[in-house]
Protein backbone atom coordinates (compact mmCIF):
# COMPACT_ATOMS: atom_id res chain seq x y z
CA UNK A 1 0.00 0.00 0.00
CA UNK A 2 1.23 3.65 -0.67
CA UNK A 3 1.00 6.61 1.76
CA UNK A 4 -2.47 7.87 1.16
CA UNK A 5 -2.06 11.11 -0.29
CA UNK A 6 -3.22 13.09 2.20
CA UNK A 7 -0.17 11.97 4.85
CA UNK A 8 2.06 12.35 1.68
CA UNK A 9 1.02 16.00 1.11
CA UNK A 10 1.90 16.76 4.76
CA UNK A 11 5.05 15.19 5.02
CA UNK A 12 6.27 16.87 1.39
CA UNK A 13 6.09 20.18 3.77
CA UNK A 14 6.64 18.96 7.04
CA UNK A 15 10.44 17.62 5.72
CA UNK A 16 11.92 20.31 4.85
CA UNK A 17 11.31 22.06 8.09
CA UNK A 18 15.08 22.72 9.78
CA UNK A 19 16.43 19.73 11.60
CA UNK A 20 13.49 17.49 10.09
CA UNK A 21 14.00 14.54 7.57
CA UNK A 22 11.56 12.36 5.80
CA UNK A 23 11.56 9.87 8.44
CA UNK A 24 10.57 12.29 11.19
CA UNK A 25 8.37 14.15 8.65
CA UNK A 26 6.23 10.95 8.77
CA UNK A 27 5.98 10.14 12.37
CA UNK A 28 4.93 14.73 12.74
CA UNK A 29 2.17 13.70 10.42
CA UNK A 30 0.99 10.20 12.00
CA UNK A 31 1.50 12.80 14.92
CA UNK A 32 -0.91 14.93 13.95
CA UNK A 33 -3.36 12.69 12.30
CA UNK A 34 -3.24 11.53 16.13
CA UNK A 35 -3.49 14.37 18.05
CA UNK A 36 -6.95 15.48 19.53
CA UNK A 37 -9.05 17.39 17.01
CA UNK A 38 -8.72 20.97 19.50
CA UNK A 39 -5.65 20.64 19.51
CA UNK A 40 -5.02 20.32 15.28
CA UNK A 41 -7.71 22.46 14.80
CA UNK A 42 -5.94 24.77 17.46
CA UNK A 43 -2.17 24.02 15.28
CA UNK A 44 -3.88 25.13 11.90
CA UNK A 45 -5.57 28.12 13.92
CA UNK A 46 -1.86 29.40 15.02
CA UNK A 47 -0.67 28.87 11.72
CA UNK A 48 -3.13 31.19 10.10
CA UNK A 49 -3.26 33.57 12.80
CA UNK A 50 0.70 33.82 12.90
CA UNK A 51 1.06 33.87 9.43
CA UNK A 52 -1.84 36.97 9.10
CA UNK A 53 -0.82 39.17 12.09
CA UNK A 54 2.92 38.80 12.15
CA UNK A 55 4.82 41.24 10.03
CA UNK A 56 8.17 43.11 9.91
CA UNK A 57 8.66 46.00 11.69
CA UNK A 58 9.65 48.67 9.27
CA UNK A 59 12.30 49.92 11.53
CA UNK A 60 14.61 47.00 12.40
CA UNK A 61 12.74 44.32 11.12
CA UNK A 62 12.12 42.47 14.00
CA UNK A 63 8.99 40.15 13.39
CA UNK A 64 5.90 41.51 15.57
CA UNK A 65 2.03 41.65 15.74
CA UNK A 66 2.25 45.79 15.15
CA UNK A 67 4.60 47.90 12.94
CA UNK A 68 6.99 49.48 14.80
CA UNK A 69 6.96 46.79 16.88
CA UNK A 70 7.00 47.51 20.85
CA UNK A 71 10.51 47.88 20.99
CA UNK A 72 10.74 50.76 18.67
CA UNK A 73 7.70 52.25 19.86
CA UNK A 74 9.56 52.37 23.22
CA UNK A 75 10.05 56.59 23.67
CA UNK A 76 12.14 55.30 27.20
CA UNK A 77 14.92 53.28 25.17
CA UNK A 78 18.60 54.79 23.91
CA UNK A 79 17.68 55.99 20.36
CA UNK A 80 21.39 56.60 19.87
CA UNK A 81 22.45 52.72 20.06
CA UNK A 82 21.48 50.00 17.52
CA UNK A 83 22.24 46.46 18.45
CA UNK A 84 22.89 44.28 15.01
CA UNK A 85 21.96 40.67 14.96
CA UNK A 86 20.65 37.95 12.63
CA UNK A 87 17.52 37.04 13.26
CA UNK A 88 14.53 37.99 15.11
CA UNK A 89 15.32 34.70 17.34
CA UNK A 90 18.63 36.79 18.07
CA UNK A 91 16.78 39.63 19.07
CA UNK A 92 14.73 37.77 21.61
CA UNK A 93 17.61 36.42 23.42
CA UNK A 94 19.68 39.57 23.28
CA UNK A 95 16.46 41.15 24.80
CA UNK A 96 16.39 39.25 27.92
CA UNK A 97 18.97 41.42 28.96
CA UNK A 98 17.14 43.97 31.33
CA UNK A 99 20.50 46.44 31.02
CA UNK A 100 20.88 47.20 26.93
CA UNK A 101 18.39 50.20 26.81
CA UNK A 102 19.16 50.54 22.88
CA UNK A 103 17.35 49.63 20.01
CA UNK A 104 18.03 47.05 17.71
CA UNK A 105 18.19 45.73 14.05
CA UNK A 106 17.77 41.98 12.28
CA UNK A 107 20.11 41.89 9.10
CA UNK A 108 18.04 38.90 8.22
CA UNK A 109 21.26 36.45 8.35
CA UNK A 110 25.02 36.38 7.77
CA UNK A 111 27.24 36.88 4.72
CA UNK A 112 27.85 33.50 3.39
CA UNK A 113 29.99 33.08 -0.23
CA UNK A 114 29.47 29.42 0.13
CA UNK A 115 25.68 29.61 0.40
CA UNK A 116 25.49 32.70 -1.99
CA UNK A 117 24.51 35.15 0.01
CA UNK A 118 26.01 38.44 -0.24
CA UNK A 119 25.75 42.00 1.10
CA UNK A 120 22.84 42.82 -1.12
CA UNK A 121 20.74 39.98 0.46
CA UNK A 122 21.14 41.47 3.66
CA UNK A 123 19.42 44.88 4.98
CA UNK A 124 22.73 46.52 4.77
CA UNK A 125 21.83 50.01 2.85
CA UNK A 126 18.70 49.94 5.05
CA UNK A 127 20.72 49.82 8.31
CA UNK A 128 23.53 51.89 7.17
CA UNK A 129 20.75 54.41 6.21
CA UNK A 130 19.07 54.34 9.47
CA UNK A 131 22.55 54.88 11.11
CA UNK A 132 22.73 58.19 9.50
CA UNK A 133 19.52 59.25 9.41
CA UNK A 134 18.98 58.63 12.89
CA UNK A 135 22.48 60.23 13.69
CA UNK A 136 23.29 56.68 15.48
CA UNK A 137 26.53 56.62 17.96
CA UNK A 138 27.11 53.35 18.73
CA UNK A 139 25.85 50.41 16.78
CA UNK A 140 26.83 47.10 18.81
CA UNK A 141 27.62 44.15 16.34
CA UNK A 142 25.66 41.10 17.95
CA UNK A 143 25.67 38.11 14.92
CA UNK A 144 26.81 34.97 15.92
CA UNK A 145 30.02 33.97 16.76
CA UNK A 146 30.76 31.67 13.72
CA UNK A 147 33.09 32.21 10.98
CA UNK A 148 29.55 33.89 9.02
CA UNK A 149 28.91 35.85 11.77
CA UNK A 150 32.76 37.27 12.27
CA UNK A 151 32.70 37.96 8.56
CA UNK A 152 29.69 40.12 8.96
CA UNK A 153 30.49 41.90 11.82
CA UNK A 154 34.18 42.61 10.37
CA UNK A 155 32.67 43.28 7.58
CA UNK A 156 29.46 46.16 8.61
CA UNK A 157 32.42 47.43 11.05
CA UNK A 158 34.47 48.66 8.16
CA UNK A 159 31.26 50.64 6.88
CA UNK A 160 30.59 51.62 9.80
CA UNK A 161 34.01 53.12 10.90
CA UNK A 162 33.67 54.75 7.62
CA UNK A 163 31.05 56.98 8.72
CA UNK A 164 32.42 58.06 12.06
CA UNK A 165 30.29 56.13 14.28
CA UNK A 166 31.46 53.47 16.80
CA UNK A 167 31.14 50.13 15.75
CA UNK A 168 31.80 47.61 19.33
CA UNK A 169 31.48 43.89 18.82
CA UNK A 170 29.82 41.84 21.62
CA UNK A 171 32.78 40.85 24.26
CA UNK A 172 33.79 37.89 26.17
CA UNK A 173 31.59 35.85 27.36
CA UNK A 174 30.62 34.19 24.67
CA UNK A 175 31.79 30.57 23.41
CA UNK A 176 33.53 31.01 19.77
CA UNK A 177 31.67 29.31 17.04
CA UNK A 178 28.32 29.34 18.86
CA UNK A 179 25.13 30.41 18.12
CA UNK A 180 23.73 33.86 19.83
CA UNK A 181 20.66 32.00 20.33
CA UNK A 182 21.74 29.38 22.49
CA UNK A 183 23.15 31.57 25.29
CA UNK A 184 22.22 32.41 28.88
CA UNK A 185 21.46 35.67 29.72
CA UNK A 186 24.18 36.25 31.82
CA UNK A 187 26.61 35.05 29.34
CA UNK A 188 24.89 37.69 27.18
CA UNK A 189 24.84 40.10 29.92
CA UNK A 190 28.66 39.61 30.05
CA UNK A 191 29.11 39.94 26.39
CA UNK A 192 27.68 43.75 26.56
CA UNK A 193 29.49 44.91 29.28
CA UNK A 194 32.23 43.57 27.92
CA UNK A 195 31.94 44.78 23.72
CA UNK A 196 34.84 46.54 22.43
CA UNK A 197 35.40 49.37 19.51
CA UNK A 198 36.10 47.09 16.65
CA UNK B 1 10.55 41.50 24.86
CA UNK B 2 8.60 38.45 25.05
CA UNK B 3 8.07 36.49 22.10
CA UNK B 4 4.99 37.04 19.91
CA UNK B 5 2.03 35.57 20.96
CA UNK B 6 0.91 33.93 17.68
CA UNK B 7 3.98 32.50 17.57
CA UNK B 8 4.33 31.02 21.18
CA UNK B 9 0.88 29.43 20.18
CA UNK B 10 2.40 27.72 17.61
CA UNK B 11 5.37 26.86 19.71
CA UNK B 12 3.25 25.25 22.40
CA UNK B 13 2.10 22.88 19.96
CA UNK B 14 4.96 21.52 17.98
CA UNK B 15 7.12 21.22 20.75
CA UNK B 16 5.22 18.50 21.49
CA UNK B 17 5.79 16.66 18.05
CA UNK B 18 8.12 13.37 18.30
CA UNK B 19 11.71 14.33 18.27
CA UNK B 20 11.14 18.15 18.81
CA UNK B 21 12.24 20.05 21.69
CA UNK B 22 11.42 23.67 22.31
CA UNK B 23 14.25 25.13 20.85
CA UNK B 24 13.17 23.09 17.99
CA UNK B 25 9.97 24.47 18.17
CA UNK B 26 11.33 27.40 18.16
CA UNK B 27 12.82 26.87 14.42
CA UNK B 28 9.96 25.27 13.31
CA UNK B 29 7.72 27.97 13.84
CA UNK B 30 9.90 30.96 12.75
CA UNK B 31 10.15 28.81 9.28
CA UNK B 32 6.75 28.42 9.11
CA UNK B 33 6.47 32.22 9.48
CA UNK B 34 9.25 32.73 6.66
CA UNK B 35 7.92 30.09 4.17
CA UNK B 36 6.42 30.87 0.76
CA UNK B 37 2.55 32.02 1.34
CA UNK B 38 1.20 29.64 -0.82
CA UNK B 39 3.15 27.11 1.19
CA UNK B 40 2.51 27.49 4.57
CA UNK B 41 -1.27 27.61 2.67
CA UNK B 42 -0.55 24.17 1.96
CA UNK B 43 0.48 23.16 4.63
CA UNK B 44 -2.66 23.89 6.82
CA UNK B 45 -4.83 22.80 3.91
CA UNK B 46 -2.46 19.37 4.07
CA UNK B 47 -3.11 19.04 7.78
CA UNK B 48 -7.45 19.98 7.53
CA UNK B 49 -7.41 17.82 4.79
CA UNK B 50 -5.89 14.98 6.29
CA UNK B 51 -8.04 15.32 9.71
CA UNK B 52 -11.47 15.48 7.48
CA UNK B 53 -10.78 12.64 5.28
CA UNK B 54 -8.62 9.46 7.37
CA UNK B 55 -10.22 7.20 8.93
CA UNK B 56 -9.39 4.13 10.92
CA UNK B 57 -10.63 1.16 8.82
CA UNK B 58 -13.00 -0.84 11.14
CA UNK B 59 -11.60 -4.01 9.67
CA UNK B 60 -7.84 -3.58 10.28
CA UNK B 61 -7.86 0.09 12.06
CA UNK B 62 -5.21 1.40 9.71
CA UNK B 63 -5.38 4.65 8.46
CA UNK B 64 -7.10 5.15 5.15
CA UNK B 65 -8.85 7.64 3.23
CA UNK B 66 -12.06 4.83 2.94
CA UNK B 67 -13.15 2.27 5.34
CA UNK B 68 -12.77 -0.55 4.56
CA UNK B 69 -9.18 0.51 3.49
CA UNK B 70 -7.84 -0.78 0.21
CA UNK B 71 -6.06 -3.86 1.48
CA UNK B 72 -9.17 -4.92 3.62
CA UNK B 73 -11.53 -4.43 -0.06
CA UNK B 74 -8.85 -6.10 -1.98
CA UNK B 75 -11.02 -9.74 -2.72
CA UNK B 76 -7.56 -11.31 -4.16
CA UNK B 77 -5.69 -10.98 -0.79
CA UNK B 78 -5.34 -14.28 1.36
CA UNK B 79 -8.46 -13.93 4.09
CA UNK B 80 -7.05 -16.66 6.18
CA UNK B 81 -3.60 -14.69 7.21
CA UNK B 82 -3.41 -11.57 9.20
CA UNK B 83 -0.10 -9.70 9.50
CA UNK B 84 -0.78 -8.02 13.37
CA UNK B 85 1.68 -4.20 13.39
CA UNK B 86 1.67 -1.96 16.07
CA UNK B 87 1.07 1.34 14.00
CA UNK B 88 -0.17 2.58 10.56
CA UNK B 89 3.45 3.40 9.54
CA UNK B 90 4.63 -0.20 10.35
CA UNK B 91 1.31 -1.73 8.08
CA UNK B 92 3.07 0.75 5.07
CA UNK B 93 6.55 -0.71 5.78
CA UNK B 94 4.92 -4.37 5.66
CA UNK B 95 2.82 -3.48 2.66
CA UNK B 96 5.78 -2.70 0.87
CA UNK B 97 7.01 -6.23 0.65
CA UNK B 98 5.12 -7.46 -2.64
CA UNK B 99 4.82 -11.26 -1.98
CA UNK B 100 3.01 -10.91 1.48
CA UNK B 101 -0.52 -11.64 0.29
CA UNK B 102 -2.42 -11.82 3.76
CA UNK B 103 -4.37 -8.63 5.17
CA UNK B 104 -3.67 -6.87 8.33
CA UNK B 105 -4.34 -6.02 11.88
CA UNK B 106 -3.04 -2.83 13.24
CA UNK B 107 -3.00 -2.82 17.33
CA UNK B 108 -2.34 0.53 18.07
CA UNK B 109 0.93 0.07 19.90
CA UNK B 110 2.85 -2.02 22.06
CA UNK B 111 2.41 -3.80 26.00
CA UNK B 112 4.68 -1.30 28.05
CA UNK B 113 4.16 -1.43 31.93
CA UNK B 114 6.22 1.46 32.29
CA UNK B 115 3.81 3.67 30.60
CA UNK B 116 0.91 1.74 31.96
CA UNK B 117 0.00 0.44 28.42
CA UNK B 118 -1.80 -2.95 29.55
CA UNK B 119 -3.95 -4.86 27.20
CA UNK B 120 -6.84 -3.25 28.18
CA UNK B 121 -5.14 -0.08 25.82
CA UNK B 122 -4.85 -2.31 22.80
CA UNK B 123 -6.77 -3.56 20.45
CA UNK B 124 -6.44 -7.14 21.19
CA UNK B 125 -10.34 -7.75 22.29
CA UNK B 126 -10.94 -6.70 18.20
CA UNK B 127 -8.25 -8.74 17.47
CA UNK B 128 -9.35 -12.26 18.91
CA UNK B 129 -12.81 -11.42 18.02
CA UNK B 130 -11.92 -11.34 13.90
CA UNK B 131 -9.65 -14.20 14.36
CA UNK B 132 -12.66 -16.23 15.81
CA UNK B 133 -15.32 -14.87 13.49
CA UNK B 134 -13.29 -14.88 10.28
CA UNK B 135 -12.02 -18.32 10.61
CA UNK B 136 -8.17 -16.81 10.78
CA UNK B 137 -5.23 -19.48 10.45
CA UNK B 138 -2.69 -17.75 10.90
CA UNK B 139 -1.56 -14.62 12.72
CA UNK B 140 1.92 -13.07 11.81
CA UNK B 141 3.27 -11.15 14.84
CA UNK B 142 5.06 -8.63 13.25
CA UNK B 143 5.39 -6.15 15.86
CA UNK B 144 8.51 -4.19 16.67
CA UNK B 145 11.60 -6.37 17.77
CA UNK B 146 12.49 -4.24 21.15
CA UNK B 147 11.46 -5.42 24.67
CA UNK B 148 7.93 -3.66 24.08
CA UNK B 149 6.98 -5.66 20.91
CA UNK B 150 8.46 -9.08 21.86
CA UNK B 151 6.49 -8.96 24.99
CA UNK B 152 3.68 -8.24 23.13
CA UNK B 153 4.55 -10.70 20.43
CA UNK B 154 4.85 -13.20 23.36
CA UNK B 155 1.61 -12.25 25.20
CA UNK B 156 -0.71 -12.39 21.93
CA UNK B 157 1.04 -15.72 20.82
CA UNK B 158 -0.24 -17.35 24.19
CA UNK B 159 -4.11 -16.11 23.84
CA UNK B 160 -4.08 -17.19 19.99
CA UNK B 161 -2.73 -20.58 20.45
CA UNK B 162 -5.66 -20.95 23.25
CA UNK B 163 -7.88 -20.46 20.26
CA UNK B 164 -5.59 -23.17 18.24
CA UNK B 165 -4.72 -21.03 15.13
CA UNK B 166 -1.14 -21.06 14.34
CA UNK B 167 0.72 -18.19 15.29
CA UNK B 168 4.40 -16.68 14.13
CA UNK B 169 6.77 -14.26 14.40
CA UNK B 170 8.74 -12.39 11.74
CA UNK B 171 11.61 -14.88 11.36
CA UNK B 172 15.77 -13.34 10.73
CA UNK B 173 16.47 -10.84 9.52
CA UNK B 174 15.14 -8.05 11.48
CA UNK B 175 18.27 -6.57 13.79
CA UNK B 176 17.11 -7.04 17.25
CA UNK B 177 16.56 -4.04 19.23
CA UNK B 178 14.60 -2.14 16.06
CA UNK B 179 12.18 -0.64 15.21
CA UNK B 180 10.28 -2.17 12.07
CA UNK B 181 9.47 1.07 10.95
CA UNK B 182 12.98 1.63 9.25
CA UNK B 183 13.53 -1.78 7.74
CA UNK B 184 14.17 -2.30 4.27
CA UNK B 185 12.01 -4.21 1.98
CA UNK B 186 14.60 -7.30 1.69
CA UNK B 187 15.21 -7.53 5.34
CA UNK B 188 11.39 -7.48 6.11
CA UNK B 189 10.94 -10.06 3.04
CA UNK B 190 13.27 -12.26 4.54
CA UNK B 191 11.54 -12.15 7.99
CA UNK B 192 8.20 -13.43 6.60
CA UNK B 193 10.16 -16.20 4.68
CA UNK B 194 11.66 -17.43 7.57
CA UNK B 195 8.70 -16.84 10.11
CA UNK B 196 8.62 -19.68 12.98
CA UNK B 197 5.91 -20.97 14.94
CA UNK B 198 5.98 -19.38 18.67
Amino acid sequence: MNRPQAIERMMQIIKHFPGVGPKMAERISYHILRMPVEQSDALVDAIMQARSTMKYCSICFNLSESDPCPICADSDRDRKTICVVETPQDLIAVSKVKDYKGLYFVLGGALSPLDAIGPQDLRIDSLLKRIKDEAITEVILATDTDAKGETTALYLAQLIKEMHVKATRLGYGLPVGGDIEYADEITISRAIAGRKEM
